[in-house]
């Protein structure tokens, strides 16, 4: 049985080295609040606020390292409420997309483009793949048991010997399929 | 091919008559905004508080007529934001559910129960469900082909020559499958 760890991502963000420098200062450095599942990856312990035009998120936590763009992951029900429209994609892919003001204490930067909701994949480290058969890019169905159980659709596998076994899916995703952060799910095909 | 209406449920609230009166006052009468998709249901023009331990909801839609339960029914999402840990249950099945504090222009009431998520669920139409051989309290599948595709599981059929077809799902449930509402489910067994 291909059992899959599930982490639940909150909104958070993506900022690439000049966005640090305008919105925390010249030669600021993220600092690291805890490690990620991804090797590498951490929460910051700086936020930022994102304002849209109908709503406003005061605590955005920030996803470092830094990035060579700068990228807004929000459920739909976050998008609603900042009053933006933004597409499913998966994480890099923001041609596009809406972009949205971001205040630092330093300052502000007004992206254009960056917004995202985020497709639901799985990070499987190379060695997983091969075990499974499962390619970089492909398709998967995901069912989770809970008490409000589901099959994910359309689940893309990404695949590299950075990553470390983890699926990952949004606020929404995971309130409607009554999941919490370790809970597990089984790749159906 | 057996497809289904979708019909997407903010938060909203159920009231039995003498909480409509503690809460707008003696001989008050529910005005009709809109009518909803199962006869005789409406949307009423008045709106409560609901506060919770973390949070509180200005305007949580008032769904008439009055009923012989009050309960109030959030997404996963609310709850987090109330600060109340309400359990996936069908309408009406409430014994042992958190309460809350309701809130009307004229008096409050504390509930001691009736927060509930909402377990999805199809309402038919006798005949509707005759022709498809489908029993009331049997759980159906239900897919949806959107952006964000899934397949529900454990939904609810409720048969009665009351109802007219249509299937419910909470905001978390559509926005984690990229549905609004009039978006068409098939069920798949």
């Amino acid at each position: 049985m291909k059992q899959i760890p599930i982490g639940i991502s909150a909104r958070h963000i993506h900022l690439k080295p000049e966005h640090i420098t305008r919105l925390f200062g010249e030669g600021y450095e993220l600092t690291v609040l805890k490690d990620l599942s991804q090797p590498g990856q951490f929460a910051a312990g700086e936020t930022v606020a994102v304002v849209g035009p109908k709503g406003r998120f005061d605590k955005v936590r920030i996803l470092g390292p830094a990035r060579n763009i700068s990228q807004l992951e929000i459920s739909r029900t976050d998008a609603f409420a900042l009053g933006v429209n933004p597409p499913v994609r998966e994480s890099g892919n923001i041609e596009g997309t809406p972009g949205i003001k971001i205040v630092g204490p330093k300052g502000e930067v007004e992206l254009e483009e960056g917004v995202i909701v985020a497709a639901r994949h799985i990070h499987f480290h190379t060695e997983d793949a091969k075990k499974w058969g499962i390619e970089d890019k492909q398709r998967l169905r995901v069912r989770v048991e809970t008490d409000r159980p589901v099959i994910f659709e359309d689940v893309i596998a990404r695949v590299s010997d950075q990553f470390a076994l983890d699926m990952h899916i949004d606020t929404d995703e995971g309130n409607a399929a009554g999941l919490k952060t370790g809970d597990v799910g089984i790749i159906v095909d």
